[in-house]
């Protein structure tokens, strides 16, 4: 009778998941709006759904706007849904520079003191105090990846990315845990540009010091 | 009569040196050109110093040119002196992107099958059929830097680069060793801006396995 040593097995299990490849999701420019100002610049409108995102619920909506900072406009920039309760607006730090503002690094809805603008449609525009960031690199996972992964919500962690010539490891990426998401990590272009990132079937490995 | 372990003392200084912050250079997109092709841009013209860069005799010129590609145009492109026994053309993967070309990531000189473009002055235009590279990250140092950090030329290096929350270790960081360069790491825009950095004062650290 051979002898089955669970312990060792799940042992295993744990560490090939462990060191599973986080999927890479690449953000360009994009708008997030508050129901008061989707109104205000899309009057009438529902917000449309282009394409589903990776995360549950969440879409590239089919009206775009565009962005005017002191120094420079971009056009054709996406919306994506749904609404959310604050209206946020993500750049890279090369976009901002083409606008000419200078948002901060910093968490999605950590609003306080970052960069303003004004985002124009075809039908009005809104002038925001405040409300642009360049995104910290994040990996959004449920709670059951969390566990597996021996990690907290908040957490900064490494994550080895990319391949040579351009092989990158991303220090201060952060955990959020959230158990209506998927594992995506997320990255801006210019980090998925820096470490030569070709936009499809891109992953990432979480390095732990072992 | 105090006694002084000179190897102790030596090991410490070759430690400190070999931890010691390395310069970090941001190149934007430019152009380096070959006198031929400098005398068809710049019909009668001599390369003009704008202002001197960090590598001795190396220097931004006066006269800029534009690039053309498929997808778009990029004008107020610098070009670096002094001049080369080749042409070549240094991009960002975002700025490759606007252009609407797939240039490879190389290193300096390493054109063969790279990407075309065309170049443009007030005065005429020249087109290449090669030429065009994303800039393979690298660390320039001369001999003696070499022998300290005891590393060789050709060699990949890893480098800490930036603060939180954008710290990023570059892997695939090409050691080039000239007795006539001083330590300085090239990083393009997209580099420095998923590493969050400045543009001044930038530095790095090469971590070794130890």
């Amino acid at each position: 009778m051979s002898v089955v040593d669970a312990g060792a097995i799940a042992a295993k299990v744990v560490d090939v998941l462990r060191h599973r490849a986080v999927p890479v999701g690449i953000s360009n420019r994009h708008v997030h709006l508050s129901q008061d100002d989707f109104a205000r610049l899309f009057p009438g409108q529902n917000l449309g759904v282009s394409k589903p995102l990776a995360q549950p619920g969440h879409f590239a909506a089919s009206q775009t706007v565009s962005l005017r900072g002191p120094k420079g406009v971009i056009n054709n920039v996406r919306i994506l849904g749904p609404i959310r309760t604050y209206t946020q607006v993500e750049v890279s730090a090369t976009q901002a520079r083409e606008l000419g503002i200078k948002p901060p690094v910093r968490m999605s809805g950590d609003l306080e003191g970052s960069a303003g603008i004004e985002i124009i449609s075809e039908h009005g525009a809104i002038t925001l105090e405040q409300g642009v960031i360049i995104a910290k690199r994040h990996i959004h996972m449920n709670t059951f990846d969390a566990l597996l992964f021996g990690v907290e919500d908040c957490q900064s962690v490494n994550v080895l990315v990319g391949e040579a010539p351009r092989t990158v490891l991303f220090k201060d990426v952060v955990i959020r845990v959230d158990p209506q998401l998927v594992l995506e990590m997320h990255l801006d272009t210019d980090e998925a540009n820096a470490a030569g990132l070709k936009g499809a079937n891109d992953v990432g490995e979480i390095v732990f010091q072992e």
